[in-house]
């Protein structure tokens, strides 16, 4: 959405005078973003990034700071909230939630090699033991519950070839019972545009946990492939896919439930943005977001996961 | 929010000829509702009333309408969505999402006297009764893990005798276990405004349902009973609670575990929306919204239920 929120300086130089973080040099809007508005922040000690919650709670929001701060201690490389002197993370600017975080150096890269999907992995499997120790639970608002009403909501919009898709996959995926896998914090999220690298291809950050929650670990593999794997026919790069799978079975080893639950897996996380997208595309939500994300990407990439079938399972190592 | 979303004639006879209700004659802005649009709307065969949601997600609108309905075709009073010419309730106007449902006659009371609070009582255990054989599962957004995430959201901007007593309140709610009461669909905002009577005294109409759940029946009769019967001191007066339980009761007989759960339900009813009230208060929603309700009002519920302790088990029936 860009900048929603104009903040003007002199208020920012009262909210950061709460911090212990030197005194206000410059700040400017981050343009990337869907769901809050960003600010960089520089003041004389550090850099640091503002972010204004735009469309979730406030009583949802510690749960994804206190997470942040979790994996960050536990050598995640992710933003880390800065406590003010109280040592509260959630502050509160123009009445709406809002945190400070450290700025990560790098940037996202939009044609990852096979090092950049290992390095992925790795990290990947990183956040997921090190969220094994982290205490508070919250559930995936966008799991089969919310994949069912979704569907419901968006079928009248569809055409017929692309309604009958759908129902065959959520057809297809209530036949699986995924209680008995690996489950624990997921990312739920971790596309190309949410890792940043350094020039000399070094991952220096993982970002936007506004969908982390509590699921099945496999599924955040999944939902991550999806995104950093596919080429533009939706079908996997088996180097790419193979890169990323290694590194992250090197972390943490895949089970044989999670070998049999894999193309069900990857089939999901086509479904679940697929979804969302078409979602978006017909209940765009409201103020100045433009940016609606085509969903026949995830149609192309659920398709080629059905074709594949069970090729797939030999991926994974 | 009085009308937010602006609808014009001629979209509004588009939107209609989906539905077989005859030509638009007239329609009109409600200036009542929070999270909602609503419009009167009469047509040559009906009176409707559109409702433009807001707030809420499309994805979650479906599960209210079939509640309505089912509720409706159960005999409840209440709205029944009206579906299109293929047998839809949910429509989208303006990329929201909407809904058409039969108009209900009366209008709300604001002092009630113990023949309403009985009829109120009635309907209510035939609404949890009704709602028995509603298929559909939806959690309460509002239960105890949205109180304690609310509460620390809000606790900075207490002053410390109400810090105290929300602390003192999540401890002594957090001593119970309420996993055996009945339970099942309630309508967990049954507050005066939401429910119409006709000149004569009849109550003819339960509406807004966007806080119905699955959850504890005797929680609901709280919430209910908390409003409609307490004085402006927050404490109950006895003969509207009384008429108002009774009349429950002769529906819907408490049971044992009930009695013994009473006073902390009336608890933590006072309690849910004191924290709403306070998180609205100081977490503001974006929009033309101007009527925030004052928190005030359930704290003196709550000192008063505390105060009352054991006395009021006697009440119930």
């Amino acid at each position: 959405m860009s900048v929603y929120t104009a903040i003007e300086h002199d208020e920012l130089e009262r909210f950061l005078a709460t911090f212990p973080v030197g005194k206000l040099v410059a700040y400017q809007g981050i343009s990337a973003g869907i769901e809050n508005t960003n600010y960089f922040v520089n003041t004389t000690e550090r850099s640091l990034v503002l972010t204004i919650f735009e469309s979730l709670e406030a009583s949802d929001v510690p749960f994804f700071l206190d997470l942040m701060a979790h994996l960050a201690e536990h050598g995640v490389p992710c933003p880390h909230p800065v406590p003010d002197g109280g040592g509260q993370y959630l502050h509160r600017i123009k009445g709406k939630p809002a945190a400070l975080v450290n700025c990560l150096p790098g940037s996202s890269i939009d044609q990852p090699d096979a090092d950049d999907c290992a390095a992925v992995g790795r990290e990947l499997a990183r956040l997921h033991l090190a969220g094994q120790s982290f205490t508070r639970q919250r559930p995936n608002s966008r799991g089969p519950r919310w994949w069912r009403d979704t569907a419901r909501v968006v079928m009248p919009y569809l055409t017929a070839e692309d309604a009958e898709l759908l129902r065959a996959e959520l057809y297809h995926q209530s036949l699986f019972r995924l209680n008995d896998l690996p489950r624990g914090i997921i990312h739920g999220d971790l596309f190309r545009d949410n890792a940043l690298f350094d020039t000399e291809g070094v991952l220096t950050g993982i970002i936007d946990f506004y969908y982390a929650c509590h699921d099945v670990l496999l599924f955040d593999v999944a939902v991550t492939i999806n995104d950093w794997c596919s080429d533009s026919t939706g079908e996997l790069d088996p180097s790419l896919a193979s890169a990323l799978l290694h590194a992250y079975s090197n972390e943490r080893p895949f089970t044989a439930i999670e070998r049999g639950a894999w193309t069900v897996l990857l089939r999901s996380a086509a479904l679940r943005f697929w979804l969302s997208r078409l979602y978006d595309q017909n209940f765009p939500r409201p103020g100045p977001m433009t940016h609606i994300k085509d969903p026949t990407v995830f149609k192309r990439v659920l398709l080629a996961r059905i074709e594949a079938g069970n090729s797939l399972r030999d991926l994974l190592p």
